[in-house]
């Protein structure tokens, strides 16, 4: 096996073939995803970073990996130094790193498969003195020699009974949209959106029921699927219907060609640059525009919104009982955090419906806590002892619904230092602030995430990731277009969209908080002398916060009526599921403040 | 003179023989500023709307007049419904209205001159129907025979010790930026950014001390200023030096055709189309950037923040004198919506360095203070009467600063109904959750816009327009790039910038509430585990807010504490400039809540 020097070295050997100075590297696959098949982690393989986002430059003599905030320890856990340069993406963005350590006329290659033409030109123009070079072929492709295979996850109907609408009716729904926008096609690359579109789930990545796969879409409502075939059974086939054509992925290109002189919509944000760049070539109107399924997806209907919240009301049930085992097991000293981690999935396995987990549980012990998405490995686990703050951040796929709920605990039986509570009941404040908020329609998330900081702000603290995400039905834990958050795209929420609420704060070499429930977005009961609509969130996820964490002092009384409704709901909806043991903790648990 | 049906009638004759189907009339000057001279006045002589922002559409058959929730009384007011179609300009934008009544193939007419590149371009993408057709010639011009002339307002230079810099300095600053950008030249269209660039004010426009012109300027910091040349004396033009040529406004089209095969940087949100068009077609590279000198003007200098310093503390004994002033004369019944305001002015005026008002006092009693841009005429002079709500919005001109202070003031001598106090003292949380407000750097107004109204917010209520905007020094009161509004680009704010925080509440036909202080932003003292660089405000505005209307006991003891902190200062900065009566008044108007 090459070594980590070999791959780097391997792929500079391949510059001067392909007329290039250096090579882009993103984590991203050519659905531009999170959860990417083995096949796709060229990131990983290249430089051994394993985080879910990052982007590799190599240069002849010197190559960077730029990483965000929730990364900065990772990546020097994973990557060597003398090879790859680490640098922050927001601190060091790698259009001004590239202004600084390239000559004017330098050549940068990229697979545009991997890259969005958003990305491409902002990178363009951040460094004007780079030309940036599609390739035809992945260079890393080329020397990546036992590179596994494509993954071939069996395709399954995923039935009315919980995505509510049939794939006709969402068929027809969009194809009115793109006729209103003067459209005769759409392009859609993200699988989230193809799958929610023909009601199908598959099985090609971990942690969300993807099937992997491209789809353009037609003003009539017919739509042509880019899979594997050996995918999908003939079941599925008839489900499909003869409104969708199924063809392998190597059929896209000709495919893409056949539109030309058609006005096709494709999203420059979210599809790989190849798309449009293609397109073009072909003699198509590119039109930049959203995906068309983004938000019809993101807004929940109501079969919906009631699969998802019975998966809550399961999933409640598996994480209280983990807490009472945490709560008994926890000042032992006996266990780990991979030990608490497999503690929590057998308790989730218990419970029908479940798959598997939405993501790779974050289980983090003492100073493991600050590390925002540790991922403990043989390696780094530790026990978890008396007296330390431990923090689990997980979430499954139901069949019905996806969760994704964090909780950060005092394993006693000490007390927990008065400043360790200050920070968490800030942390409980920002969280609150969000859950409680009513807020009129128009409203986006980018305006919201201040709320979520303000208790922190006012004592100079702040925690560097968004405050939260949204959520999918049955699909990826992370699901755009919308989230809490100062980046994102001012989309406004609407009704049945789904949203983390996970503030945090994390004091490095010491320990980390943060506190997560996801919430659904309601129309709000009538105000006084409003005459706008208002939204409020129904709270999903249903657990108690660790009281010995927190400092009641600290709060206002609407801070802590709320946080005492939330515990009697989850004492009355999920301790009715609890053996007796378990109930007497939760009733403590749940105890007014 | 012709009367307003009239007047349309004659602009629909011009349409044939411009080949168009309707006209675009906005309410900007070639500036795109706010504060126009009267040749500019095209919307209200067109329409008889007055107010500060407006877009009129004349069709052959139908016309509409689009304004946004500040004037959607005042529109009602001023127009004439028959001839004139009052829309709100984001429940229905105008190009979403042209889709829906006019035909394939229509041909509108606009003066590049009067609109944003940007703006055509969003009115384009939104009406696909419709051509967009730039005119040579506007117009109104051609119809309205008695327009004034143009104002030819005397130059004269801004003293370096007001500010702070010399007008060389800056230009070789911008001139910096301009060769880091690898640009050849930008065009200023901003007077504000000229006459701060040039250290140069004028008296061309009410309300705002500017010297109307254009200005080129190149990466070798030379400039060319195109403004009449009668208004500038041989002290102004020694000031400005070689390195400034002056021409008048003719000479402009022929400039920016000089700068054929130059890189020429043109704000395309903040100049008027015409430039871009024009540089095109010479063969000029227009890149499109913002104004160059709008960063460097919105965060002021320690000299210039001197200054503003001082004007706000003479405005607040203006400020405290009238406001005792009305606790003695408004129970009376006497005084009128007019009185008040002259009032005011006359306080201000006894003041050193008074010019003028930095806009037109709103001035209103009872429901007239729900009319959020109220400008009080003879006709809708009221009287101010006992035991009502009087809100008063004013801002003054000194040559050392500009100023802008809201107060809703109960006249008494009854006690104020509680549903309004609750809604007072709402409105104060929004402005004290600003004011008092830390928050770390890259932090933006678009993101701190919520914290002003969740107490609003969370018994279902809100205010129709942004929470606050820049204010420049002794410039306009309305200064960009950066507000706290949702709508406002995420423009990190600075050190040294200045915001207006104003949140309101407004019950129409009833009352208003407005409660307005500025702000300048600064470093914040070093936090406690804080790492990363932190900003908070600086009040500037001095003059006490009206116990009568606040319920302590809504609010928290954070929030008391700031308010009483706040009350303290003013009797501290603003008591030992009073009378004795007066002082009496205001130590009673600052006692501790």
């Amino acid at each position: 096996m090459m070594t980590v020097a070999q791959r780097l070295e391997a792929l500079r050997a391949t510059f001067a073939a392909a007329g290039i100075d250096g090579f882009l590297v993103p984590r991203s696959d050519e659905h531009l995803g999170e959860y990417v098949p083995a096949a796709a982690e060229r990131l990983a393989w290249l430089t051994g970073f394993t985080g879910s986002a990052g982007l590799a430059i190599a240069l002849a003599d010197r190559a960077a990996i730029f990483i965000d905030g929730r990364y900065t320890l990772q990546v020097r856990h994973e990557t060597d130094p003398a090879l790859w340069e680490p640098l922050h993406i927001t601190d060091e963005p790698p259009a001004e790193w590239l202004v600084k350590v390239t000559p004017t006329g330098t050549r940068i290659g990229y697979d545009p498969l991997l890259i969005s033409e958003d990305a491409v030109e902002r990178m363009a123009r951040g460094a004007a003195n780079v030309t940036f070079v599609p390739l035809e072929t992945n260079l890393i492709d080329s020397i990546w020699t036992d590179r596994p295979a494509e993954p071939l996850g069996r395709v399954t109907i995923y039935p009315e009974r919980f995505a509510g609408r049939s794939a006709g009716d969402k068929r027809a729904d969009i194809a009115t949209a793109l006729r209103e926008a003067k459209e005769d096609a759409a392009v859609l690359t993200d699988p989230a959106s193809i799958d929610w579109l023909l009601n199908i789930r598959g099985a090609d990545v971990p942690f969300a029921p993807l099937a992997l796969g491209f789809l353009i879409i037609h003003a009539d409502a017919s739509a042509d699927l880019f899979m594997a075939p050996e995918k999908i059974d003939d079941t599925v086939r008839t489900y499909l219907g003869n409104a969708v054509t199924i063809a392998p992925r190597r059929a896209l290109g000709t495919a893409l060609d056949d539109l030309k002189g058609k006005r096709v919509r494709v999203d420059s944000a979210g599809s790989p640059a190849w798309f449009a760049q293609r397109l073009r070539r072909a003699g198509a109107e590119v039109i930049s525009g959203a995906d068309p399924v983004a938000l019809p997806k993101a807004s929940k209907n109501e079969v919906e919104q009631a699969g998802i919240r019975a998966a809550h009301q399961r999933d409640a049930i598996a994480l209280c009982r983990f807490l009472h085992w945490l709560f008994l097991r926890g000042p032992t000293g006996e266990e780990t955090e991979i030990s608490a981690a497999e503690a929590l999935v057998s308790f989730r396995a218990e419970l029908p419906e479940f798959l598997e987990e939405s993501f790779p549980a974050i289980s983090g012990a003492g100073e493991h806590g600050a590390i925002m998405h540790y991922r403990v490995t043989p390696e780094s686990n530790r026990k978890i002892g008396a007296d330390e703050v431990y923090l689990i951040d997980s979430g499954a796929q139901y069949l019905d619904g996806t969760t994704d709920v964090t909780r950060t605990i005092w394993t006693g039986p000490g007390v927990a230092p008065a400043s360790l509570r200050d920070r968490a009941t800030r942390v409980m404040q920002g969280h609150i602030a969000i859950a409680a908020l009513r807020f009129p329609e128009g409203v986006a998330g980018s305006h919201l995430d201040a709320l979520a900081r303000q208790a922190l702000w006012s004592v100079g603290l702040d925690y560097d990731h968004g405050t939260g995400h949204g959520v999918g039905a049955y699909l990826s834990v992370h699901e755009g277009p919308v989230s809490l958050s100062r980046a994102a795209r001012p989309i406004p929420l609407k009704p049945g969209m789904i949203l983390s609420d996970e503030p945090g704060y994390y004091l490095p070499g010491a320990y980390g908080i943060r506190l997560e429930n996801l919430l659904l977005v309601h129309k709000a009961p009538e105000a006084v002398e409003g005459v706008k609509p208002f939204l409020c969130f129904e709270t999903l996820s249903l657990a108690p916060f660790d009281r010995a964490l927190l400092e009641p002092d600290l709060m206002t009384v609407a801070e802590r009526n709320w946080l005492d409704a939330y515990h009697a709901r989850v004492l009355a909806e999920v301790g009715p599921h609890l053996a007796a043991d378990a109930r007497t903790w939760l009733t403590a648990a749940c105890a007014p403040l």
